[in-house]
């Protein structure tokens, strides 16, 4: 069966044109011809309209949409999207190699294809507990799987540089197995920058500026320019939007929350905002597209000419990338905005069973958050408003009112619980910044290990608020004296829900709803600042359940400065 | 071990300059930095000098050069050639899958990298003899090499239109082992070129004109910017040197004779070429490099850049592309100008013997090649001076002095040797336009069955000229009056020498002189011209084991024009 769009003007990103010219698809995924054709089974009118490839996201965490595979699918077909290349990090920091196969199966036979990179640090660090160890010989059975396509951002960058063999063993079996290695290594410049990419580094998703961007390509890397719901870096490097860089670069989101990819879309909303900024859409569209394809080695797909696969957007205009219809594979998936339904196989049931369950632990006892009182000057977590660095606040911690919390001057209680193993490790500190003025929020979502984090006004309303995150099997939670005020439950892995997006944002606004009732500003987002406090990376003060951690001397330190 | 180059310019073929930086190399294979890099065990001095990735061929035939990839190698490398794409069709159209083991162990851990794709023709055509034919699932196997990176020219391009399974069914299958299929569809336009592309055709090497060209870009091909000994299309594509065109073009020489290599160089001579035409070498080079690696899906090769592998030339000038030293996998191989010895593994000495006694006649007399003597007009081959193209001249045999051969008209004998099977076929017919007085000349290289072809002025100058050929086992004669004037053995296959490309180059200038001698003008290649005399994919009358082939009709005709 076939398909022909007529009348509708193509954006071709071989030649950075658009062209006036009929498409025929076939609805066994190719496009046949682009050019003077009348005749098919199916003959769309598209006057007015631009025809333009489907668009790529070249590195996104599906985690931290909270979605499935299935319903993000959903969400982003919408906006466009025929392909994302996924980093299973968190679910595999949980559930090790459980996550990745379950994250494969569920993604199966989507309209939208869902590639996958596969996580190269897990555990992320040795300061933290996680779920799981994987090694090289762990993962590269997954590389025979075609929607492998590589090795996901090399965080570990000091690693690589030091030449440590657990690191260089995963980088050189993707690269044995024909796969692509993504870096991740912010600000690396020069030498050390050499070193890094020496071991094969494709790209980077962490540039900031244009002068790092720019030796990222000259030094032969692609560049992700990621534009998502935390970082925002598409306007420090709209530079590259410019010739000869524009040609070796992509577009990625990292991370999307529900809400933002629900109101604002996906990579759609970065082509879009390139335009606000005065660029081109064809060069972003060329990016999205050709280029994300090129930068992964996918072959026939990116592009709207004979032999392609049949990913194909009718949008309404140019510049505001407005998607009306979206074919995927030759076949018409979202007409007028509305994702049509489609016949997608139901993960492995055993894959899907072997994520519940995943809060291992106690029930915990508001004297498990108790720390000796010592007249000491206290290592205390500062937030820094619209950051994840932090500070350090060093002050003696105030035990007239109660075990160190100071509600009146914001010096909340932080606890991290692990619960992989039921240790029973529990971190506990201080924090400032956060703003709650009674009640506790907890989580199982802290990166990268996802203990149950807690920040709390007493020990009771932490232990309760962790002991509500155990009981619904993980998710976000908001507490005041013994009741809940608002849960978002994640019971695949502590990180994923099986709702729908409309669904999960509602439930997500109500816990940061009901975080603002305990007294959260409304200017920051508590779950998402608490999901970061455990991520070890980010200098300088952050807290695991082994304790606070000094991120820049990547030791664990006590809570008292002792001389 | 490290090698430092200092003090030299180098191409960056990421943003298309040249930038001051020493560029520092690992003998492990890799470029380990480009930049203020000041130490290395070796440090080599390249001020004044040009560093430049080395040069990747995407389409030649290794027989066109009659040497062994050894030979080819030690000649090609001091031309900057790091890896050539060799499609080793006219050794398969003889000895089948044999031929396609031999070039890939004969090729196996040279310095200069040689990859395949593989023969998509074979046998080229039902109207000849051929040594071998090779169906999808013969191919099938080779495709886990990694040095095979795809099928071949797809020149059966009717087939494709026509949906011919055995066709489809080999481009399917390179197109599952996630390769790519070359194309080869001279002329082809419109929805005929929308209709081959759909079916995945990567590339053409087959353009001759921008507007062509251009159409191939603009519909997602690759094109190949072919100039080689025979096909020289740089110039009519030069166009192709502007953006956008540039970023999708790559440069290949599909054929190329020893003299012309010796003489001229590789892919530097076509660089060259292009700077003599006004364009800008750095297009050249980066066409000739992170091009043709991308064009073919090979990863970390065609930059200097770190990661990278570390294939690099020191040129003397960049206009000239003048190669003074060649760097492979990080390792000195040509010193200026010459080729360090290297190890190279023999190939299996089986897969040389196989190649070896592959021509299979019984000795001819001069009565095998009469015709019947009928007073009805003949079609008589009339070659067309400078191209493969031939007219039919009609008129009637003269046997008043022979069995229709006319000297003085320049009416002579052309026959074509069954030689892969003994069946005893002879093709038999007459030509004008190579001009012979006396004698014979013989070839077992005759597209692109490589039966042994002849032309001479006598059944039995033929006839000992046929003889010679089996009794060298196979190459070019020259012959007179029962003398060998001179002779260019090819006992691998009947097409390759193992002889160096100097020796080579002086017997075939030995054969032609002896052409001339007999009475061959210098304004012809006589043993090249009747090596396209079977080749009858080329209009209009050609001449095959089987008869005279009329090609427009893709039908055997006979020698007479009966009404």
């Amino acid at each position: 069966m076939t398909t022909l769009l007529k009348n509708g003007k193509v954006v071709n990103v071989f030649i950075n044109t658009l062209q006036e010219a009929n498409v025929l698809l076939d609805d066994s995924g190719t496009i046949l011809g682009v050019g003077d054709y009348q005749e098919a089974d199916t003959i769309v009118d598209c006057a007015g309209k631009i025809l333009s490839p489907a668009f790529i996201d070249g590195h996104i965490h599906i985690e931290s949409t909270m979605m499935t595979p299935l319903e993000l699918a959903k969400v982003c077909m919408v906006h466009g999207t025929s392909a994302i290349v996924a980093d299973p990090h968190e679910i595999a920091n949980v559930a090790g190699l459980n996550g990745i196969r379950y994250m494969l199966e569920a993604s199966e036979f989507l309209p939208m294809k869902v590639y996958f990179t596969l996580p190269s640090c897990v555990p992320a660090t040795p300061l933290d507990e996680s779920g799981a160890t994987l090694l090289a010989r762990d993962l590269e059975p997954f590389y025979s799987n075609s929607r492998v396509l590589g090795l996901a951002e090399v965080m570990n960058y000091p690693g690589v540089l030091r030449g440590e063999p657990k690191v260089l063993e995963k980088i050189s079996s993707a690269l044995a197995h024909g796969k692509v290695v993504n870096g991740h290594a912010p600000l690396l410049r020069g030498k050390d920058l050499d070193a890094y990419l020496s071991k094969g580094i494709n790209d980077d998703h962490e540039c900031s500026t244009f002068p790092e961007a720019k030796e990222r390509i000259e030094k032969g890397q692609w560049v992700m320019i990621r534009e998502g719901t935390s970082a925002h870096n598409l306007e420090g490097l709209i530079g590259l939007f410019e010739e000869p860089y524009c040609y070796r670069c992509l577009l990625v989101t990292d991370d999307k929350h529900p809400k933002d990819l629900l109101e604002n879309g996906h990579i759609d909303a970065i082509i879009r905002k390139a335009v606000r900024l005065g660029e081109d859409p064809i060069i972003g569209i060329r990016m999205a597209s050709l280029q994300a394809a090129q930068c992964f080695g996918l072959k026939g797909v990116g592009a709207i000419a004979p032999g392609y696969q049949g990913d194909i957007l009718v949008l309404n205009s140019l510049e505001d990338v407005d998607v009306k219809d979206v074919y995927l594979h030759g076949r018409l998936v979202v007409k007028d905005k509305q994702a049509l339904p489609f016949f997608a196989r139901r993960e492995n049931e055993w894959s899907r069973r072997a994520l519940m369950d995943t809060i291992h632990i106690e029930k915990t006892r508001p004297e498990d958050f108790l720390v000796p009182k010592r007249p000491l000057p206290a290592r205390i977590i500062d937030i820094i408003p619209g950051e994840l660095l932090t500070n350090v606040l060093l002050q003696p911690l105030d035990f007239s009112k109660g075990n160190g919390i100071d509600v009146k001057n914001d010096i909340l209680k932080v606890a991290v619980v692990e619960r992989h193993r039921k240790t029973g490790h529990v971190g506990v500190g201080f924090i400032h910044g956060i703003g709650l003025k009674r009640g506790a929020i907890a989580s199982s979502c802290s990166h990268d290990s996802h203990n149950v984090v807690a920040i709390g006004t007493s020990e009771r309303d932490i232990a309760f608020a962790v002991n509500c995150v155990k009981k619904m099997g993980g998710g976000f939670i908001a507490v005041d004296s013994g009741h809940v005020l608002a849960e978002l439950p994640l019971p695949l892995g502590g990180l994923l829900s099986e709702e729908k997006a409309e669904v999960l944002a509602s439930q997500n606004e109500a816990v940061r709803k009901a975080s603002q009732v305990l007294g959260a500003p409304k200017t920051i987002e508590p779950f998402m600042l608490m999901a970061f406090m455990s991520l070890s990376v980010i200098p300088h003060l952050k807290i695991t359940t082994l304790g606070l951690v000094d991120v820049d001397r990547q030791a664990l330190v006590p809570l008292y400065v002792e001389d």
